[in-house]
């Protein structure tokens, strides 16, 4: 049966901190809260430049008064408020989400903040701890991670369709910042400043999407150590890099790869997946989300079709419409979103049958991929020698 | 740039018939028309059920009171109210459409109607006479085609760029009721009753869909003879058809081409149109909507992405984020109930420039999907003759 | 295990007429029939220019003497030869087919044809009874009929697992003659004059290859009647078509499709077979043709591949290399022209049990294709309506 | 035009080393030299078993006095006669053809030689040295390196139409020794045991494959050093790798990578290469070898196909049949083999502008590949650290 109508008892009040006007992923964050009525947009400081944020709050519906300058007036003003935020979620550039999540978690509310959480570790566990402290979720925005096949492919593996998993190979690989585009775009000019963007470029803008993913089709997975090399095609990058590859020694024996790119000229997106067992492999690409390749050494390779009833039980729960339709991205983070709902609710009620029951980017997530790109730039700033994972 | 923040002057306020708990497409109708803040659901005859429709209602988060048990009841007592219903959506089975449209644009209402609109021409073309007269617009889900590639595909015809149009191939060949799936599932059932699915299945259910894309694509063209043969593979079913065969000949020449089936076995959803020019041919299909296929004569194959700026402005109006990423049937559902919101408040306004501008499937599209199941019933039904175009 | 060392005891003495310097279709017929060394190229009349056909002849190694003016000339000469030949290829233009098939029949040589064999069921038939009275073989060049995945579909409908056979829908429909490109090239040019084409362009050009791998995959179905339309895009080939849609009914109750077409822009074969049952699809398409797609409804759909075990036996007998290697056209007229051999042998030894075991595109294919592009023609003559088979 | 017709002076005489009954490559060799008469099969030592190898050409049929029981015997038994061998191809496990190679080339005879060519740089360069100063060559089969869309490649490159190169990405991943088969086939069984196989399985076996296709579409790119660590997933097959990767630096700053694998669980063949420049990528993929995509940023991704007229003239030369027609990889083993007759008739004429003009896997290219594999394999021995390229 499909769900489609996802619902909680009660909207949670929630506010944005960027995703104003014209901002790239702002849209996406409202259309995937927003469409479950889960989340109820009340308040906002959308904009670095207060005014176009004001206006641009106020065209989405929200009350003037409830439109603000700056995170830290919204924060302290709705704490005062009855009917104050409940969540907020963190849409500005990288540099800002270390503060801006503190302060959140501070202000007691929920948070959904846009990957990479902060810079360094030290930062990640610090908010972990926080939260963990002040009883409140912070959920990671690793879009695909609420597609239904991922799902899928999660439990086949648990279930040792591909018998004992010893390759996982990534990619997140494409080709919009072929050149220097950052010259004419600000939305792009940030992401290769290493004051704005942290320690990595493409490690942490596209690299950590399939990373996640492997951690939500291999959670017993642990990484023992990588290597890492990295590269400034542009030159006007470096020290950041627009590409990179990243070789992993798993704990069991398993080898790890991952591509990240941005200079993949004429590639569309190119995150793709492919997880290798003794037996079997699985493979996913998210230009095609709604198919998942299952190929048994020795048997015809199948095409598994999100919608349809041979699908596990947990990959059907979360669909909006039958198979052969064409789910995509909004979906996948209105499943998200939806996730995070129920989460921050299960949190407030401290249900933890239901917390354990469920699955999303959380806090975790965050670490592990500010953990990542950590160790990969450990390792490519000495030479791309093999480190081990810390 | 990414639009993606559709927003009207005020949301209409906007109930449903049909569409209840567990119906396949309500669900789709509610997601398109709220994901913009361009509708605002207000109230509703959900459910032939009528406790069953009040209780999904109320769980949408609607007043009680505004749950109604008939949508003749809704009609009434919302005309009652200043803050009555402006617009309705009819997603009931086929055989209530007529009644339930006509009685909506009697009551004053804006109507977006599932299709098919109704069994017959004659009422289709009376319930086109109470829409103008009215001066309330009626739209259709037909829901790719709201794509942006759609608009592509359009614009580019127009364009010349495939020279004279010689052929015209659609299919919506799925295999879902390959088996007499109907006996054990009542939301198929009616499907295949005439009494309530009228004088066709797959032509009005599945052929219209592409048949309406030729429509958007090839403005200009009219079919002026057509053939039409139809198989009862799953017995019982006859009269009514799961597979069609229709040959068309249009007035410049062309030749058409709709495969509709439901019992194309293994095939999930089969919606293709493919333009075949003197010069070059484009092709779509559903299954991967954010590509589309040009192939020239005697040149390398493109393959385009929706989203990237070598497209046609039109084109690129509806984005809701990046090329690459995975746009599917919910954002062209939306993009349509969009449009649709903009053609209630110009008609509203009679602002005849904006409405001119604006393309949709409207009351028009409605009539000819009737003519065009019509005249195949009446070809087949004569032993599959060419018969004139009426 | 990969044969790949196809050989009969002796190779057979072997002559060709037509397929000279620079003819599209005469240096695949020596590729395949000098494959395997169970034919000797020994004589020819290569051209319809003798002088160029000698020279020809003996660039490929022939003695000068061997290399003839006529067909007519080098069937005599050889009859008196104790080395003379045995078989005769034939790649000429359509007109010639019927006389040069009967002389070499006459003249006691068993024949490999191009299609279409003659250009009426009547003379098709009597080519028919001489190879019979004359204990001689007709193979016809379907060259794709010689692909072991096409082995493969027949052992899988014949084994059920596609259900009741329901609907068979075929293509071949390219774009290379999209404009009149026959005024710039002679050996386009005959194509499209009756004179020397007979009563069909694309309907005998390329619409019996599909029509014939459909005979292979089910050989008990039989047409009933058919209707067909046909155009000429490009005017000045009127009465020949450029496009034609074929409709059949078969006795069993199935339906039939086939698309024929050279104005198909910009796709390059397009050959394309889909075998729909109630179970399941098999769809194989000439472009890849190391891959069957298996289709069970609500089950993943398949990708069988050539050369794999999991093949039937009969789809595993004529592998050259092991799965995954990509095998061709090439590969397949081999295979095709190895059955040649084989059957021309069985038959001069009247080893019937050995071509019992044999299929291969022999006579009765000739013949077939002949009646269904007449059928075709009389239907579509009449206006395209349906026709009884004939 | 479609050639098709390769034809020299006179047929080489030809014989074969190994490549006997049953033997895994065997036939692609014969049916490749022998296609066009360039070659003719005159003697051989096909067999380690000498009946056996005896029985099997005379079954190809040769006479049966030059079916030889070893190598030494043949090479001295055809340096007596007039009609003696003048090229030899050694088609037998990797670990005897620097002896047979060293052999032939004493003996006065062109070599065709499978790779690897031999274990170690200093025995490739001794080669190396043997055949330039005996004035003959050596060939060594990297089939696909013959395929007309290899040539395309090479062209659009050194046209600048990529820009400049900033990475090669490269993959040859099979699944079918996901087991230990070897167990119980002993034509793998010497695969994985150095003593026959060297110092590498898949690095040398799969990995050299479309390395050499980067080092001809890519001649002026240089290693400077390279990182390579190697897996032995099936334990038994330790020291050997059954998957490895590779990443490199060159010379100009761009990157590669190989991944080379026998454990890609499902996967058919897998040999990939990618070329990315600053401005467009090419993509070509060996289990749809007519195909090439072409991705230039920004713009539609295009597909060029095989044996079209918009392709460069080098990749036209060598068409056997039109367009759209599949060429697999018979067709490039021919080419390569049509090659090397070309380049022994010239190498015997000392026509140095015909040998300049020519391009085929020659034997520095031997001597590359084996540099290759052993560079890799004293990275991976020493922890999978980066080493200059020696
Ligand atoms: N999860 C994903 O798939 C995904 C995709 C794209 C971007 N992102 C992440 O989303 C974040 C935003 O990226 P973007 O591409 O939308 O950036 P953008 O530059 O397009 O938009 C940033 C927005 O934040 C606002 N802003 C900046 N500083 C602010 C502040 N101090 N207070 C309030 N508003 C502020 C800007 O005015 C702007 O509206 C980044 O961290 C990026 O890595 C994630
Ligand atoms: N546009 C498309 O792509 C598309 C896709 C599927 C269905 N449809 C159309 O949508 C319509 C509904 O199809 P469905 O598959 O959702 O059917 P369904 O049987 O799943 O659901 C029908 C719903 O209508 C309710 N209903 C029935 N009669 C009613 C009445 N008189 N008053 C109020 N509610 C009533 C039912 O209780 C149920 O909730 C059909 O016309 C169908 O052709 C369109
Ligand atoms: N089976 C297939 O897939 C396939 C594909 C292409 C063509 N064909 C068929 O092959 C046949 C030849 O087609 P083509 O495209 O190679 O034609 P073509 O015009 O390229 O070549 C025809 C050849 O026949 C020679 N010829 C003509 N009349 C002759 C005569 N009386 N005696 C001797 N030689 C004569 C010509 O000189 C020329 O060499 C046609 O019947 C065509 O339908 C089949
Ligand atoms: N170029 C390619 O794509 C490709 C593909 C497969 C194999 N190969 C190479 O081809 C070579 C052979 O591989 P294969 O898979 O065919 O092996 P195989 O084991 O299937 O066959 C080897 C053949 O060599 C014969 N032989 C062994 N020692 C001999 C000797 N001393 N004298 C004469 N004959 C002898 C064997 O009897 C057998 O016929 C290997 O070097 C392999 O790497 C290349």
């Amino acid at each position: 049966m499909i769900n489609g109508e996802k619902r909680t008892a009660h909207p949670i009040r929630w506010a944005m901190v960027g995703g104003g006007q014209g901002s790239q992923i702002g849209y996406i964050h409202r259309s995937a809260a927003l469409r479950d009525n889960t989340f109820q947009l009340v308040a906002g400081a959308f904009d670095i430049d207060p005014a176009r944020g004001k206006a641009f709050g106020t065209s989405l519906g929200l009350e003037p008064q409830r439109c603000y300058d700056s995170y830290q007036e919204m924060f302290a003003a709705e704490a005062l408020r009855v009917d104050g935020i409940q969540a907020v979620s963190i849409a500005t550039p990288n540099g800002t989400h270390y503060a801006i999540c503190k302060a959140a978690l501070l202000a007691g509310l929920h948070v959904v903040c846009e990957k990479p959480l902060c810079f360094t570790v030290e930062e990640a566990v610090e908010l972990r701890e926080l939260a963990v402290s002040r009883k409140k979720i912070v959920g990671v925005t690793y879009g695909y991670a609420g597609h239904q096949l991922i799902e899928q492919a999660r439990a086949m593996i648990a279930n040792g369709e591909l018998g004992d998993i010893r390759i996982v190979n990534m990619q997140f690989a494409h080709g919009f910042h072929s050149e220097a585009v950052e010259e004419a775009n600000p939305a792009t000019r940030w992401r290769v400043d290493p004051r704005f963007a942290g320690p990595s470029y493409v490690l942490g803008d596209v690299g950590t999407h399939p990373l996640y993913l492997s951690e939500v089709m291999l959670p017993e997975m642990k990484i023992e150590s990588l290597m890492c090399t990295r590269q400034s095609f542009v030159k006007s990058r470096a020290p950041l890099e627009d590409n990179a590859y990243t070789l992993m020694r798993y704990t069991n024996g398993a080898m790890g790869f991952v591509w990240s790119s941005a200079v993949n000229a004429g590639s569309m997106h190119g995150q793709k997946i492919r997880v290798i067992g003794s037996r079997a492999s699985l493979e996913w690409w998210d230009e095609h989300p709604n198919q998942l390749s299952f190929e048994i050494q020795g048997k015809p390779a199948q095409i598994l079709e999100r919608g349809m009833s041979y699908l596990h039980p947990s990959a059907l729960l979360d669909d909006r419409i039958g198979g052969g339709h064409s789910e995509g991205l909004f979906e996948a983070w209105s499943n998200l979103y939806y996730r995070f709902a129920i989460a921050m609710d299960a949190t407030d009620r401290d249900d933890q049958e239901q917390l354990s029951a469920l699955r999303y980017p959380d806090i975790h997530a965050g670490v592990e991929g500010v953990r990542w790109v950590e160790n990969c730039v450990r390792s490519a700033d000495a030479g791309g020698v093999w480190v081990d994972y810390q």
